[in-house]
């Protein structure tokens, strides 16, 4: 199962053998001051930062989200997708829960973008899917509907095939579909990381897909939260997820170990690769 | 499923639901020069001194072992059971290939012991699990034979079936083995983790007995031991491995983020205990 993602000059793909796709999560206003500021003055100098950083830091795909209270997305989001491609050429994941401004983005973006997200609820999967299907694109599905995201992983895996039969109702592949069981924070309930973790299991054995997952959530209001979501990150790659959407700079030396560890890096290139880099870098500090 | 290890004073429940037990790995010559000449002049300060860091640094059980060329280990393992018990008062696993040597090991045991370790072969089932029944004690079993480590999941399992039968045609409780299924250098073939994985999953699956591992070996030969040993653990954690052979001091935080992460920590009390006492440390450092 390969999905593919591309932009004009260059091509992800992921799939279950190859090594793990980083989407680099920091494109993103929600919980940070700055660029929701910034933002509501269409002053997109931080996105572009944020941009050139994470591909630095080894981001294989940039995730771009531009919805905060008071944003115009339909008119903001297109303009932050040319603003990103200035800075550099991975292939991106257009973030909106607005289907008018996916469309907007859309239509600037050249490559096969990955349209983040179509949830389990009607309007979702009528407007998302067509716009997807319409730009030739590849979709991440969200576990969730109409009543939010379901406490049991019994209708998180229900609400999975659902998205998938409808998408491949409407002519999608099911290499073009993404499953994200969606994570949340452990602090605020023990036992939602294993039910999580069954989920994710289930989708992969019974749907086959591509799976993603926003790796940071489930760290929210514990201390050391790049341990726990590398841990984290190890765990749920090891169970299908293949494109995580994590902050790359703390995160990816997990998500390399996973690889080496579960014999998707040859020669364990990439890991002794990065790790050099890192060793370069401790070095050249005071 | 609960396998009780004790020492006089103490109990150590091994399960599924309940907290990963840590079994203290650094009591064994192998690859340690300073140890083994100590071991071969009947020096037990070292491991009275690795007995009481391990214990200090999180260890639930040690394991003793002392087999190194020239020893005497039918009588030196009941010694250094003893001089650990001078130092701690843990449950321990006495761990020598020599079934003499486990014996005189069991005789001076105050308490359950799990003995590490019975092999799917003849002789070693023979021998091993009529000490062990005859002992009231725990065994790990370990999935290799006369012709060493299979390469592949499937006879792994298979072995694994056989010594569970063959405990419970003895007499042994289902509940009172231990399965290792062998952990092997990444860095010798790459598919050695992919493989531990797939034995892992479908012997909890299939025999739904408890498990250990000696985490450390995967990572033999590559840079950053104890990230790659980290990440592993919690990918095998997940998996059902719940009493893993570590070094404590390196991987302990790596256990206790999968415990958090997989509910097996109520309210994060011990993964927050643990990150308070490290930051304390930290802080105190020069």
């Amino acid at each position: 199962m390969q999905t593919k993602v591309s932009s004009l000059t260059r091509e992800v793909i992921i799939s279950d053998t190859g090594p793990t796709i980083l989407i680099g999560e920091r494109i993103n206003p929600t919980g940070k001051k700055k660029l929701q500021q910034e933002l509501l003055a269409g002053n997109l100098d931080l996105v572009r930062q944020e941009a050139a950083q994470q591909v630095a830091a080894g981001a294989d795909i940039l995730d771009v989200n531009v919805g905060a209270t008071g944003v115009d997305e339909v008119a903001l989001l297109p303009q932050a997708i040319l603003a990103v491609r200035e800075v550099t050429d991975v292939p991106l994941c257009i973030d909106s829960g607005n289907p008018r401004a996916l469309e907007a983005a859309l239509k600037v973006y050249k490559g096969r973008a990955l349209v983040n997200s179509v949830k389990a609820e009607e309007s979702s999967l009528q407007d998302v899917l067509a716009l997807v299907k319409e730009h030739n694109a590849a979709v991440i599905g969200l576990t969730m509907d109409e009543k939010g995201i379901p406490a049991d992983a019994a209708r998180r895996i229900q609400l999975a095939h659902r998205i998938v039969e409808r998408a491949e109702t409407m002519g999608l592949e099911r290499e073009d579909i993404v499953i994200d069981c969606l994570n949340i924070p452990v602090a605020a309930n023990t036992a939602a990381g294993a039910t999580l973790v069954e989920a994710i299991s289930a989708v992969k054995r019974e749907l086959g897909v591509n799976m993603t997952l926003g790796a940071s959530n489930v760290s929210f209001g514990l201390p050391e939260r790049p341990l726990l979501n590398g841990v984290f990150l190890g765990i749920v790659i090891n169970l299908g997820v293949n494109c995580p959407v994590v902050d790359v700079g703390k995160v990816r030396q997990y998500a390399l170990a996973a690889d080496a560890l579960l014999g998707r890096d040859q020669y364990m290139r990439r890991f002794i690769q990065d790790f050099r880099i890192r060793q370069k870098a401790a070095q050249q500090q005071p």
